[in-house]
């Protein structure tokens, strides 16, 4: 290193840590900045969220999860040293101690640490057979357990990565109980929304079980999970998938000393930049971020976003003006045939932010009515009442329903009208749509509804 | 008929006549407003769009095409009249003249004349086998020409209905052959996006012959036809099928003395009222519309704008502020899997405008990359120079590609940045899009280049 070679360290190597570094490096050479990134795992760069389908065998092979090896980032001058953890970091004198005691020195520091699935406080979760979906080890130990002859499968939560697990589960053969501690799954949803979710389960043959907090993962003698218990009943189970949501792993940032924001993520700037610290950025599942409707401080875990974070922290550290723009919290996911997919604020977070709002429920189908394949589509927009301005909206429908959101969160980051969406351009033909799409339709009722 | 009571007289009982009488009644009881639709044909309500998919027995019923019956109109005291020409507008008057002989007095018109397929000027169009694929009649006939053992088809045009016919015939065993005055299909898109969709067509094995427009269909001694003769060649044909586009069918308008413009359709105000007399609306296929972008006056015969053009005259009619908002040409349309969309101007269309533009063209997938079912997308933008600003999009690739158009239509239709798209919070899961949406990366690839 010459004397004003700088060294950017970047602890974590998926999506917000393996973004910073391709940024970064994208725009300052090697010759004017070394990039060092510590993965405590021993892949980098890979699908979290793909993990679900590769349970249920509907990816093949472990690999095609990774989306890139460790030697594709040598080949841009990006140091990847995986198997070493990031054990310390001294914010005053500027290292980071490896797993291996080294003491890398920085002048830039990423921390992209990720998140951690939420444990339930309760006993037995230490037993065998008990899982998360985080870690592709995760995902090796449930395929073990099935490929083991687990018949019993009892998924915690129903959001997203609970929907996902009960119906790869099923699939693979095995009974699924979903417990709630929620009246419904899809707590993201509002409840007319929800009920469809859950009714679409049960005719899956996928067994819901609602506002049962889980109090104790019962074990055999061996250590082996055999039964989830409630206060309502005891679940046989020979395997037990944790879907309990996602919070931001910051030991490490907390024990250095950063500051965190109320969400428990990193607490950051719209640069990534860190508020206590402006020599370190942090990215991804770790972070705290905002919500683009009210402002307040978020936590959501999604590579969409820890990529698009980990770029403006790369960008920053560049030299260029970026920043994060927030989000929506749009989510899209599937259960069976049956897709659900969200933006915006719900009913509840409208209310507690305070909008007068109102809301419209519309039924569609999701191709002409007449052409083969067309599926019931329920699509619900949340309006400011008095402007008719979009702040949320959700669907839930048959095959083609949820990339539909993507047009809802579209207008709404734009600041949108139910009126203005109902005159815009949306296409049709009867292989796609009805005349009028759904997401029209309910943009139309919405806004002859604010009209009076 | 009291003598405070009005009448409209609605001539077209399909999209645009009969969204104008609902609406119009929506607004205005019976005792205020008598509504008499006039319809030539047998049925109201019919989708056209759906008529190559009833040939191609995608639609097992005729009658599934049929959204609403006379009678359905009737209970909301709108009197439908099947079999009904209008023979003649007197404007002075204000009145029309039926095919019953009457002249029914009207205080407020609505001409909903539709659309008429354009006939090229050649010899033979009038042998039998040739078709249009414009009435449920044409398609009851081409039907019939299956049924009655036709093998080799020739659709004249590659547009939205050549396309779809091309599909349904081979899928209904006959050889097709697409005969293109132009060098592609799907003129509406640039040639690096055609050139995608004639490679499939041929694929599929379609016979695509471009750049050559039709000089005569040939017919054998009973008047039957045999061929379709270019300045290339000459291709055996026992079945013909016209998709050469739709303009303006204003014949009884022309005749009456209404203002026609400039590219053919009634001329009118953004209340779809005539400009040149007020107590007129005209709505639909026989109407101009004009460009949200560019304000220019275009012609675009789509079901969607019929609808809406409709319900703007009958809310207008009815008292209310009302006005259509233009459009942005967007459209979509299948050819076995492959999906094709476009909205907002081509790189051609941005020429003739005046913009400077740049366009970026980039490949993704459907879905996450590992996940079944993935296939290639390519996505191409065509923004301003100097302010990014999103002026058009096309989308061509495997199933789940057409109705991504939607979030760029809307984009356009807000007048959003590809920067701002790019940052915006558009949804991510395995089944459906990779991390990043194909969208969100072509917008993240025009914004970079924008910013150099």
């Amino acid at each position: 290193m010459s004397g004003v070679r700088e060294r950017l360290v970047v602890i974590g190597g998926d999506a917000a840590g393996l973004s910073a570094a391709a940024q970064a490096r994208r725009l300052r050479p090697a010759a004017d900045l070394e990039i060092v990134v510590l993965e405590q795992g021993p892949e980098v760069s890979y699908s979290a969220c793909g993990i679900p389908y590769w349970i249920g065998d509907l990816v093949s092979d472990r690999d095609r999860l990774l989306a890139r090896t460790p030697a594709a980032f040598e080949s841009d001058d990006i140091q990847v040293r995986i198997r070493t953890r990031a054990e310390e970091i001294d914010l005053q004198a500027g290292w980071v101690r490896t797993s291996g005691g080294e003491r890398l020195g920085y002048d830039t520091l990423v921390v992209a640490t990720g998140g951690k699935p939420f444990r339930p406080p309760i006993p037995g979760l230490d037993a065998d057979g008990v899982h998360g979906v985080h870690r592709l080890a995760d995902g090796a130990e449930i395929r073990a357990g099935i490929a083991a002859g687990a018949r019993h499968a009892v998924v915690l939560g129903g959001g997203y990565i609970g929907l996902e697990m009960a119906e790869v589960l099923q699939a693979r053969g095995l009974s699924v109980t979903v417990v709630l501690a929620d009246p419904l799954p899809m707590a993201a949803l509002d409840a007319d929304m929800g009920e469809r979710v859950c009714k679409a389960m049960g005719d899956m043959g996928i067994e819901v079980q609602p506002d049962q907090p889980v109090r104790e993962i019962e074990a055999d003698a061996d250590g082996v999970v055999r039964a989830v218990r409630t206060d309502a009943g005891s679940y046989e189970a020979d395997l037990v998938v944790m879907g309990l949501g996602m919070g931001a792993e910051t030991t490490l940032a907390r024990a250095a000393g950063l500051q965190i924001g109320v969400t428990g993520g990193i607490d950051v700037a719209h640069t990534q930049r860190s508020r206590s610290h402006p020599e370190v950025f942090a990215a991804g599942d770790c972070a705290q971020t905002f919500h683009r409707l009210t402002g307040e401080a978020v936590h959501i875990a999604l590579g969409t976003h820890a990529n698009k974070q980990g770029r403006v922290a790369g960008s920053v550290i560049g030299g260029r003006l970026a920043r994060f723009p927030g989000v929506l919290g749009t989510a899209a996911t599937k259960v069976g045939d049956l897709e659900v997919a969200r933006t915006g604020l719900c009913t509840t977070q409208a209310e507690q932010a305070g909008f007068d709002h109102r809301s419209e429920l519309i039924e569609a189908t999701t191709r002409a009515g007449y052409f083969p394949g067309a599926a019931p589509i329920a699509v619900k927009l949340i309006t400011e009442r008095g402007s008719g301005l979009l702040i949320g909206a959700q669907v839930v429908g048959g095959p083609g329903s949820a990339k539909r959101i993507d047009v809802l969160a579209t207008a709404i980051w734009a600041g949108m009208t139910a009126e203005e969406l109902a005159g815009s351009d949306l296409s049709y033909a009867p292989p796609f749509s009805p005349t009028y799409d759904p997401v029209g339709v309910a943009a139309r009722v919405a806004s002859r509804i604010e009209q009076g």
